[in-house]
């Protein structure tokens, strides 16, 4: 039955994958996850895998079919024992293509993916830059909706800002963040703009598996309000899950003021370098009428 | 003669206007300004009025032309003087109406206005929205460009992407604001997401003026770098100009990773719902060629 009241438990499980030892990974994960009832849990990015690859054959390798992949059929166990939403960062294999993607489950049901729209750095050269566009998914017993984006989606306005328009409660963000402080930083700041919860989930540890890619991941995991507060955080060196209480109703609220509204007030007629090489696009000609 | 290195001194000025004392108020500001010896100040919002009218009618009596007005005639004494370039808000006289405007002064001379595109609380009752639309001004001699928004734009990405696109390499934002934090916050964010620099030019003091605006202004100006560093910061209590050194080189490289550009990887084709609307508006109707 759908959540009546309109507050639910959303929480970020932190953790520290070993890579390429995806199931143990998840089951790491899980483990954590458990530790904490919540209603919506965000698990970081690539959560199965690890995040360093070193070759495209590797990435093709390790990453999983998110129909029938057991990293997958882990996690919709979980989701559905528990009765909880769950999105989560894994690698995907899809014909032969990898994608940096999230998948959300719901109830032990995956509802769909996103993948990735923008890729950081090295990841161009494993993964497939995302197809999917932006989406939000429902999440019926919950009662609320998520708008996935992963990692470096938060440096890019746009990304959050879709979401919100889209109709999420919450950004659910999972990340494998490097850069001490930006994104959490950056996702106080597409919180109060866009008047919704995001959950950034970041993993631990360090990865080094060739001169070009030492990375220290930076933890620091956050849930924040969509008035900038934060709900909860942690420590940069710690597995953990940890989770906070979301009233929807403030994320449904886009009134800055009695006079003013975060999205309403937007005036697009003056954004117009923004969208110009739509002209380019055939996909996105504006008709006439 | 043109600037050939590349860095300049940009300040901004933090002020403590006194309601309705036009001149006064530009006068201090100036007095302020001279303390320090920048290529480009930045003045608060509403600078030359103060902020909190009470109808119409009284912002219409207070504000000024922006050709003939004492105060623009002040400011560009003041820019010819000493051969800078200045943005400053001001309360502008139009045809009977009244814009919440910032003008561009370079050399003692007027590039031309920017009028507020998004109005906060109610100067929706006191002025018009905005219609100049987002434009950036090239200083000659300095050998920058600049794009001004004023003070609660701040909130809407839409604003600074639009001015960075444009080419700014230096975001002035005279503002008046009120809400501890959250702009300053808010504009690091811009600066890293755009890779430009961005002065803020707050004010100080109090306007208790009417029983529905009691308003305390929250100083605390800044100067913040394109890659998220405080380079100068004023306290929320002192009347200012401080200045620091913006090698412009920074705010022209886009780059944020050898395979990562700020406004390239843009992907305008996944921000449908962002602009959709345009299809409302004919003057953006976009041609199918």
């Amino acid at each position: 039955m759908p959540n009546s009241n309109k507050t639910i438990l959303g929480a970020f499980v932190q953790t520290r994958p070993k890579f390429g030892k995806n199931l143990e990974n998840i089951e790491h994960a899980i483990k954590l996850a458990s530790k904490v009832k919540a209603d919506l849990y965000v698990f970081p990015e690539l959560c199965n895998t690890g995040y360093a690859f070193t070759s495209k054959e590797e990435a093709r390798a390790l990453s999983e079919s998110l129909q029938t992949g057991p990293s997958v059929e882990a996690l919709q166990s979980f989701s559905e024992k528990n009765e909880c939403a769950l999105v989560a960062g894994l690698a995907e294999a899809s014909d032969g293509e990898v994608f940096n993607s999230a998948i959300i489950i719901d109830n032990g049901k995956s509802l769909g993916v996103y993948r990735k729209t923008h890729l950081f750095y090295r990841e161009k050269l494993w993964f497939e830059p995302g197809d999917t566009g932006f989406k939000i998914f429902e999440l019926e017993k919950v009662g609320c909706k998520v708008g996935p984006i992963i990692c470096f989606d938060w440096f890019f306005p746009e990304a959050s800002r879709e979401v919100a328009i889209l109709g999420a409660d919450v950004i659910c963000h999972p990340a494998n963040l490097v850069l001490p402080g930006k994104a959490q930083l950056g996702m106080l700041v597409r919180a109060f703009e866009n008047r919704v919860f995001v959950i950034t989930a970041n993993r631990i540890g360090v990865e080094n598996r060739s001169p070009e890619d030492k990375f220290r991941y930076t933890g620091k995991s956050q849930i924040v309000s969509p008035t900038m507060e934060k709900l909860a955080t942690a420590k940069s060196n710690e597995s953990v899950a940890k989770l906070a209480r979301l009233d929807l109703e403030l994320a449904r609220k886009k009134k800055v003021t009695s006079m003013n509204d975060a999205l309403a007030d937007r005036r697009i007629e003056f954004y117009k370098e923004q969208y110009q090489n739509l002209r380019l696009n055939p996909e996105l000609t504006i008709s006439e009428k």
